[in-house]
């Protein structure tokens, strides 16, 4: 207790320690904090939105119908069931032709991939994850493991993935989990038949977890899944954000044997469920999924061709892995000599929204730009007009 | 590895053990788990809704309106501002007449509370809250404290509230945190100002931190804030779910100092933001709520008396605390012998959905039954015809 002066109690603030050490992605310029960019992002209509593999490309109607009309009948000022609709859980297993396994709804795949994390790691643990990769993930093993190795991939060697000669280099005895983002973000490289075999195999020889992150398994040409041959070691996430264009309402799933799941039930955070809404979208969704599914696919597909006949035209800019079989793809700028924050910046300025390497990779961060293709044909022309300008403009004499 | 008969890998599970014990609530009868029980729930468009201290008295449309406008702008294909928008951060300021504060945004107060105990507890501290009270900040507690005080509260010497006096009986060098749930869940009991004044006192003097759960607060006929007194050791956790009557879309909010908020950000479960549909209707939910408050909070304080009047008149059962600052009451069973689970299962046949005892409570579940109130009045008086047949039929002779 701290008296001032006049003997009255003064309150100073002991602030705890910061647990984890704290992300230091810096906001791009002329904005004070990264809440304040998105904001900024979420607000300006004109911008071309590449930068969050967010789908702007669905034009049906089932899933705004199916929203609307759970708001006009109130349901949501009662509570869902806590782990999610039964409805919604067969959907997805249906979806993914997986049968005698549970299901976890959240808010959001992050969610799932927190729940695995925390669920399924003891301090002496280690993981085994890539970089580039989707660092969140990363992020949240490390508040729960002993160690979390980053292999780097970003090579030819290893075909731009983590392949499981590499996996099998990198593992200890304390291994307890290995990530598997396929296809990969932010890269677009995915898994033949046969390396999610020798996954499952690997999971099972050496009774460790896959976690099996699919969040973009559908814009890919072929996708096998290792809980087909693994089903036991195995946690599938599922995520609505993106062949769904859900990635606002933040609804997503984990999938796995019962006593995974479980064992997931018993590190909830959202303990009254996940938002209504999002879950009548969901099923709405999966069940209009065979009208639009191809015309997203496609349309996707499309894009990215666009984006690299550009990108064979611009001297000292290279595309590492093509085609990509997410919804995004990696722009290499280290031969033009510039820094992915610079081009990103300049974008911007172009209303133009991409991501600097460093979002996705603390090895790599200024060497490549990732830019996400599942948006209007006409946005995409207009980001193929402005990049070879950017290049010029930015390049090292 | 193991080998079967064939020589081919046969995978067996090694179940991680489970990190917290599991609760264990037990579904109404005829149901096989607790999800199912809530399916059932929302889907029985009879049912009379008084176990979930829902809203739902909301009959103005703006709420709704703000969230069908979003989807017809398909605002949700992309991801909000990670934090929250910061005209919903002001608002939620506004509303609470604080200064000088930062908000964070979280998918429910739940998930608001998980983050307070992940951020600010070490594996030494202990926790000290309540029983009866809203258990799943005791669980939460739980997985992050050394030990969680549930102090006895249930008992006219303490008026059915954690009292300051019992504050310091009950606060040991290592306690980090009080929680207040105030209007408290499930009683509806609440502070005054020199109580909470005295909080504020006990929290600078020994340096810990309030957790200020006022997810009840608009239903007070006063309220106070430990915000207001201690601001630099409380954490206020806010709620869209009562009387906003958005519980199923899930959003709420934590609102303390700025290093105190920071911290939060280290601990993130929810990467990516909140329901962007779910903002849009909070915002309006904020804007709108001078037009509706009244209308709400009188109702439920109408029918409230109507069932005290119920009550009154019926032999060997009591309201252990009346009038109630929240939308909800206890009812107390114990001098009519019947318990609690009796009661919600009994009630349930006739399409009245209540909450027995234990789910707020490990020390008096079978006690007492708790009933929320802010419901159409036409159902209440359903209620108050059906409840007192139930005594009847219960009741030990």
């Amino acid at each position: 207790m701290t008296v001032d002066k006049n003997n009255e109690t003064v309150e100073k603030i002991n602030v705890p320690e910061q647990k984890y050490k704290k992300s230091q992605k810096l906001p791009p310029e002329g904005f004070k904090t990264a809440n304040d960019f998105f904001n900024y992002t979420f607000e300006n209509k004109n911008l071309i939105w590449m930068g969050q593999n967010t789908n702007h490309l669905h034009h049906e109607d089932d899933i705004n119908n199916a929203m609307i009309e759970s708001i006009k009948n109130k349901e949501y000022c009662k509570y869902p069931a806590p782990e999610g609709f039964p409805e919604l859980h067969e959907l997805i297993l249906k979806d993914l032709d997986l049968e005698n396994m549970s299901v976890y709804i959240s808010a959001g795949a992050t969610e799932s991939l927190h729940l695995c994390m925390h669920s399924l790691l003891e301090p002496e643990d280690n993981v085994i994850t890539c970089d580039p990769g989707y660092l969140i993930i990363g992020a949240f093993a490390e508040r729960f493991a002993h160690e979390v190795k980053y292999v780097p991939i970003y090579n030819k060697e290893c075909n731009y993935k983590l392949t499981p000669k590499l996996v099998r280099e990198n593992i200890d005895e304390n291994t307890k989990i290995i990530v598997l983002i396929d296809p990969l973000n932010p890269l677009g490289t995915s898994y033949t038949e046969e390396e999610i075999k020798e996954f499952a195999e690997i999971a099972i020889e050496n009774d460790i977890y896959l976690i099996h992150d699919i969040t973009y398994r559908d814009f890919a040409r072929e996708h096998f899944l290792t809980a087909k041959y693994a089903p036991k070691h195995t946690l599938t996430i599922y995520s609505f954000s993106k062949i769904y264009g859900m990635a606002g309402v933040r609804i997503g799933a984990v999938i796995g044997v019962e006593p995974l799941i479980d064992n997931i039930k018993n590190v909830v955070v959202n303990d009254l469920g996940v938002n209504i809404i999002a879950q009548e979208g969901a099923i709405a969704g999966l069940k209009s999924k065979p009208e639009w599914i191809d015309y997203i696919k496609n349309t996707s597909f499309e894009n990215q061709k666009l984006i690299k006949e550009m990108i064979d035209k611009v001297d000292d800019v290279f595309l590492p892995v093509y085609p990509s079989d997410a919804n995004m793809m990696v722009i290499d700028l280290t031969g033009a000599g510039i820094k992915a924050k610079d081009m990103s910046n300049y974008l911007l300025k172009k209303d133009i929204f991409t991501r600097e390497g460093n979002y996705t990779s603390k090895l790599y961060g200024d060497n490549y730009l990732r830019v996400s293709f599942s948006i209007p044909t006409e946005e995409i022309k207009v980001f193929c007009e402005e990049f070879p300008k950017a290049v010029e403009t930015l390049r090292k004499k």
